[in-house]
């Protein structure tokens, strides 16, 4: 089975590496990328994701999409974690290519149109592409196949807040739009992706399997390592982004639990995703008055992570 | 080492058991009980603290507080919990003594202004006693020895909305003024009193060494039992407010962690303890503006039940 997916980005080191498993898995038949400010700038997100397609020797549709929050101001990109060039600081070569024309809401509508029932979007990072997309045609909900969103927290705590995961954070709004929009969804977040640790055994295999992108991936993941090493204590990475497409392909390796999703838009809990598992009864009723969603709550981390190491070895 | 302390309380199945252990344990000397609304009505919960006392042979101050939350509407009491009377509809002898004529705050306030420094306020209940001697008198935050607070909860989730526990839960507008006053506090919540599990066989001890208060603590804690059965498919019942008294008493089995606290007062998150971890640097500084409070974040669950039992048997 291949699934046609949209692959929405900021790459962004663990991007990267999703973005690697995408052009190569032979069960992924990659559409297009959309990007999207978050890791990185926006016109930064486009140009890795051109960067990165052609150094897999692809030829993929990328639309650049939100240079911004919906609605509350932009934080700066985080440098200290991604590197300036999102990748670790790395030296790049030039691109040679150029982005569709479209922006990235636009790209989506018209891809899932062309092909009803059948595209996945996969996004991984703030949420506005898909928003967007929902703001353009709202009927898109009824045309996609599924969507698969890495970011959220359940129980894990947050990681930019005490209770919030970067990419619902950055853009709360389009966050609380996108998993409320009442289409297929499943929510891969911190409590699985924590469990997750790409190690450097891994990437050195990584490294030899990928020629030149191998190298990249490898330069951009050491810098990456050093704010695992010094922010958490980890000898390695989570593969956040990664996760997402493990979970698309490999579901038996996760435990979903179904439920309704709310996302505070502001306060101290903007960002969070609140959780209220599906038949569970709370003081009021209105934890349930959104549609039901998959959320990932449990994973077989080294199978997830030997699995990465597997696919781009 | 004794320890005063003020019992601000909503009894309440596991509250009449924590009460039991201020009644008898050496190492406290219960000054007074203080009630709120909460697991009962506050009249309710009046009649069970005198009559607890009575039972105890004890003749402890009952000063009755709070009938409603600061701002929001008061749900119902959870009947199906605690039972109609608070004490698992066990039928209960008459109470002889007579509520003491001041508030709880006023009670509180003039208790802390007569023994300055040496006072430690256990929290049980929804806090709005807590947050209306901050009212009367808010120089009492640099006059008590510490404030004991069962309530909220981490990352355990919460029991009455999917992030919010009960006491918070019933009124967040004083868990907000009473978890950010600035006095030495501690907060015991579900991340611990979810560990600990009194069983039947603890409750046959303490049945057995509490003579007619044995028998109501007993008939209670059947009813409560067979909410915790149905509920959350636990053999036993946890004992929330005794793991107030036991942090006090054995700090020892408890790991804490310090940080700073915000609760949201309405919105999905209402009631939600967030916490942030002292030195932990997030996106923004808001979540540190807070002053500083210890949280119970680990405990020895089998060791807090065996206490309970064994300060009972």
């Amino acid at each position: 089975m291949t699934y046609p997916i949209i692959f929405d980005t900021d790459p962004g080191v663990d991007d990267a590496q999703a973005i690697a498993i995408a052009l190569r898995h032979p069960g992924i038949d990659l559409l297009g990328m959309t990007t999207t400010y978050g890791n990185v700038d926006v016109e930064t997100a486009t140009h890795n994701a051109l960067l990165l397609s052609e150094l897999a020797g692809r030829d993929i549709p990328v639309a650049q999409g939100a240079a911004a929050p919906m609605v509350k101001a932009r934080h700066p990109a985080p440098a200290h974690i991604h590197g300036a060039n999102g990748l670790g600081d790395m030296p790049l070569p030039a691109v040679k290519g150029r982005a569709d024309p479209r922006s990235a809401a636009q790209f989506i509508v018209d891809t899932v149109d062309s092909r009803p029932g059948e595209v996945t979007l996969v996004a991984v990072g703030p949420l506005g592409n898909l928003a967007a997309a929902l703001q353009l045609d709202p009927s898109i909900t009824g045309k996609v196949k599924q969507v698969v969103i890495m970011g959220g927290s359940i129980r894990e705590g947050g990681n930019v807040s005490p209770v919030a995961e970067a990419n619902m954070f950055n853009d709360p709004d389009a966050a609380a739009r996108t998993l409320t929009a009442g289409w297929p969804l499943v929510l891969v977040g911190l409590d699985v992706t924590h469990r997750c640790v790409l190690t450097p055994a891994h990437m050195a295999r990584i490294e030899a399997g990928q020629g030149e992108l191998g190298r990249i991936l490898a330069g951009s993941y050491a810098f990456y390592r050093d704010f695992y090493q010094e922010a958490l204590g980890i000898d390695g990475c989570c593969p956040h982004d990664s996760c997402a497409l493990a979970w698309l392909l490999r579901p038996d390796l996760f435990e979903t639990r179904r439920g309704h999703l709310t996302v505070p838009t502001s306060g101290d809990a903007e960002g969070q995703t609140i959780f209220a598992p599906e038949g569970r009864a709370f003081i009021e009723s209105r934890w349930a008055r959104t549609p039901l969603v998959e959320v990932c709550m449990g994973v077989d981390g080294q199978a997830v992570s030997d699995w990465i190491a597997d696919t781009l070895a």
